[in-house]
């Protein structure tokens, strides 16, 4: 489809994804936002609950909603679900049903496996007949059936930060598919907005810390997508850790080439190749730089943007590939990488809104 | 020896580990702080360099001095040496030459070797003989003669967060000697007090970053003390990174079991033989936590003491042992481990004004 | 009276003032902490629910229990009560039946007059008749009157930043009675650990707020402290702002000089008069430093002790006097203010445990 | 002028300040970024220098250059300085030799008189004869003059979040000429990208402290304004203070309505003469967000907006009207409030490139 403007509507917009996913639709040239929703601040114009959208006319009208199936399904064309997991399941389904297509931030259609999603998120899935329907909106993976989707899982903040440096390395075979491990760190955001102690601001200023080690439940889309690139199943050794910026995550991944490169000669031969393998991959991506010479990733490079940066560096001492990524776990992480889907979802030019 | 109190000083008190250790000294019952040196500072008292240090009379007495040996000689028993590697070295010789004990912070005589040094610091030592006759200041390793040393060399505060949760593991042959990997995470402060673009507000701020990777200059004494302990030569990745806090290292450690422990049953014997193992080492530690139940580190649990917390967890899924640790970089990863030393080296309560 | 050891207890010891207090109760020489109580943490240790207090053997030993003020009677002979206003209203009265002693860091007992209470916390006091018996803690001000109470009410942490730099120039008569300001500065701790949306580390960081403007609740202890001091009554204009750090406080104060100084020879002569003033004031307290030259105060130089900074600039362009003050909220504005009670009504050094 | 494009170029671009002028230049529809000078960075690409503009094609091509009056004037009609005072005024007046308009972020062209800008600034002005002819860019009051300017002086960013609130209360003569009182803070961006130790990461985090009192530089332009506008020479205390964020300015202005409001109904009929005085002043702007109920103030509020916040309170106990700001102080306080002058001086819209 090719249009001049889409209208959209964000049901949960209330939560740290929804608002910058209606910052970013507020500012989008070809997208209408038709209605917001959100229990908590029904009747309120987004501008009262966001203050800072008070620059954007559409926003000192726009008012939350109860969130209603069928009014949704009338106002807009795609409906952007920024809803807890579980929650998000039950929106869909009817949705889908009434024609609309559905951008889904949750985690609720992003395992092709009911039982794997009972595994990590402790409970029955509440759509599973739509999981095979679903496409995994990560675009530099599978754009082309993104464009053709009535349902789009977006990927969490922790495996778009992981997935894309490691990928490209998987499908050329230049690593194995065992061993691999992702050490990351996130911005408190990451969190969402929970009103809980461990979140407040004198418990996360001066605090650094692990957490949900080793068994995070973004293993399971990780793993999901490495076994499906590699061809075999994958297991990944996966650690977050909370730390306290408003926006970022970084990610260090320690990977084991194919190649022993015992000499100098033998290391850049397989640097040569590793270049190669990310420049065919990302070289033309609007959304992914790949750092050259001495640069390396810094989560404020990337904030408030929708670029993944990666830099790799090969280890003669250890023989290992080490690969770093920074994201913005908002934008490239959440609501940048949906409405880069929603973009090539309507055919519009893929960076707009997000440049 | 056994005294009631001690005289020191401390030679380039002007940086952030000096002025922590000032701090700790200043307070401290036992010693009596004589000197301090600075040439930039020459002539303020401490309470003007450090308006913080205005509550100690001490302070507002106390005036910086420049270096000058034979003075520091007459006026301490042991030198607190917090200046940048190479100038140490310059400072150590004639000092003990002159009769005193010298604890020294910087790098300059932890290495064994006077190859890896050059390796590693770009330059040659200024006293390789010395080297022979230093003792690394981890106490928890290294009590009994550093109970007996003229020269103390203190641990970086990386090393520190890595060697006391691996080497109680590694003398007790449950992991692997190959395959260890670090990913540590410090505060700004670690960098000094260096003024440099790098390190303002708003460079640091909302910015998280690796950095010296993959051969960043703490890995010398790291593989030093793992070799030593394994009685074999040991490499390990590490990967250390910047996190906008004043005080704290995290580090996770990545750790290879000799035993498979496939079932349940194989996992439980496995974690309790870890942890007999932390308990015989560090049961009786006054400066090691190691956590129990569902608790993991946080440097906010650590912020200006002496302590390390480390958890660890065991990962079926990928047979790893996952090893996390806390520590403040400029106390127990720099002053106060100093201070440490000093009361075992003078015989006093080894916890004396450090808690 | 006079002894070598007090026993404490603490009531309501899981707020950020509770856990300070809880600490330099720890480490104070003189103090032996029996009891700790708090409804939420009833059964665990200290050190379980403070992780850092681990270093303390008594805090892995202490558990917190119910709150019941008999047991608290037969316990302690000093209660600090850390309890939110109006609760601690309803412990203090029976505890002094009882024959403890009270130090209360709430509102409950500062203000002299059960009306002002009413107006400024919008209910009715619990306990009227002890408004008469309370002492307000401001060691400083008050301290011949503390070593005799049997109630203190420790300051309010804005009342303190403001009171001390005020009182003196107030009692000298330097300056007027009318038309003050104080503009106050405070971190997040200041809120208590309030779990809600407004205090979580996103809405904080990056955020700079005036709050409870024009009337905040600490404008009754302020006025009326100040009342007391000039004579008569006084009104100020007091706006709290909250900002992102975790401890402190900076409250800029804009008063008016009775003596104009048009000439630069009458401000010097002036600036005489109001140095001589703070000297006669606070030049032998061990807990306020008024600073000299060029030094403005700055909440890191007080981070964790107990010290109040002051500095002031004579305007001769607006004919105004600026004064500016910083202290750390949790000690000089709670805990620290507390325990310096102690210590005088106790007749202990008055700097015991607080340096 | 109406054009379709306008070509720009920036001098001194490797500020904070010339960094998001870049930005913003780089996004706007119709303006085409020619040349980016600056000594330190030549030969270098924009994107290479601030890795977050790799996003931006135009970032990865262009690259900075020496200032060179000729070559730049050959590029582009209108040129922003960003550059130290002082230096600024060396380049404007060759630029406007050779025909091309200027906008200027320092402080150069800021007063109308060469004497002040000596006594503030301790240096002789550099082209004096300009003064005259320069245009203070404060769009809501000279924007009928910036429609024609050929040099145009943006507001400081203290001066900026002082004036818009206070400015249409004075020229409606609601409040009086004397006694005013401006309390402001400041992210540490606002000290320039100065490599200087009071502005690391470790000096500002957990720091807030006053600095420049009580003569700071940006004192001259607020009162030449503020006399312009009130027909008489009207002096202000201003206190900027530093707070540990990246970004903004909250000001807290203490003025004294000339009505006096002893009861409740004067003090809403006085209110409502304050709404309406900010309504007819800035109903319409789009920049200017007037406050209603209980909302104040916040930086997040306007972090990376070109927005300021006002809010305002009544308080019947002191008789003062309370007026508190918040901008970003690099946007609206610096480039955004350049590029909004940069689209009147064109004939835009004057949020083109700002929403």
């Amino acid at each position: 489809m090719k249009k001049s403007s889409v209208k959209v509507a964000v049901v949960g917009a209330s939560g740290y994804s929804g608002e910058e996913l209606v910052r970013l639709l507020l500012s989008h040239p070809q997208a209408e936002l038709r209605a917001v929703t959100s229990r908590q601040m029904t009747g309120q114009t987004l501008a009262q609950v966001f203050p800072r959208f008070g620059q954007f006319a559409a926003a000192r009208q726009l008012r939350f909603s109860q969130p209603n199936v069928e009014l949704l399904a009338k106002e807009a064309e795609i409906v952007f679900l920024a809803l807890p997991h579980g929650v998000a399941a039950e929106f869909a389904a009817p949705l889908l049903q009434l024609g609309c297509q559905v951008i889904d931030l949750s985690a609720d259609f992003r395992l092709r496996s009911a039982m794997a999603y009972k595994e990590f998120y402790g409970q029955d899935h509440a759509a599973p007949e739509l999981l095979a329907k679903s496409v995994y909106g990560l675009p530099e993976l599978y754009r082309s059936t993104i464009k053709s989707a009535s349902l789009i899982a977006c990927p969490g903040c922790y495996p778009t930060s992981i997935l894309l440096p490691i990928l490209p390395l998987l499908k050329a075979n230049l690593i194995k598919e065992t061993g691999m491990i992702a050490n990351s760190l996130s911005a408190v955001s990451g969190a969402g907005k929970k009103v809980e102690a461990d979140y407040l601001f004198v418990e996360c200023n001066e605090s650094v810390r692990p957490y949900g080690i080793p068994k995070h439940r973004h293993l399971s889309e990780i793993e999901q997508e490495l076994t499906l690139t590699a061809g075999q199943p994958v297991v990944i050794q996966f650690s977050p850790h909370l730390i306290p910026i408003n926006r970022g995550i970084l990610s260090t991944l320690y990977l084991a080439p194919h190649k022993h490169f015992a000499t100098t000669g033998e290391m850049n031969a397989l640097g040569e190749q590793i270049r190669s393998c990310y420049d065919a991959a990302y070289g033309k991506e609007p959304f992914v730089r790949v750092l050259e010479g001495k640069a390396l990733p810094d989560t404020k490079n990337v904030f408030g943007t929708n670029m993944i940066e990666i830099a790799w560096r090969l280890d003669q001492r250890t023989g290992r590939l080490v690969v770093m990524s920074a994201l913005d776990n908002i934008v490239k992480g959440a609501s940048g990488q949906a409405v880069q889907c929603f973009n090539i979802l309507c055919g519009f030019e893929e960076t707009h809104g997000l440049i």
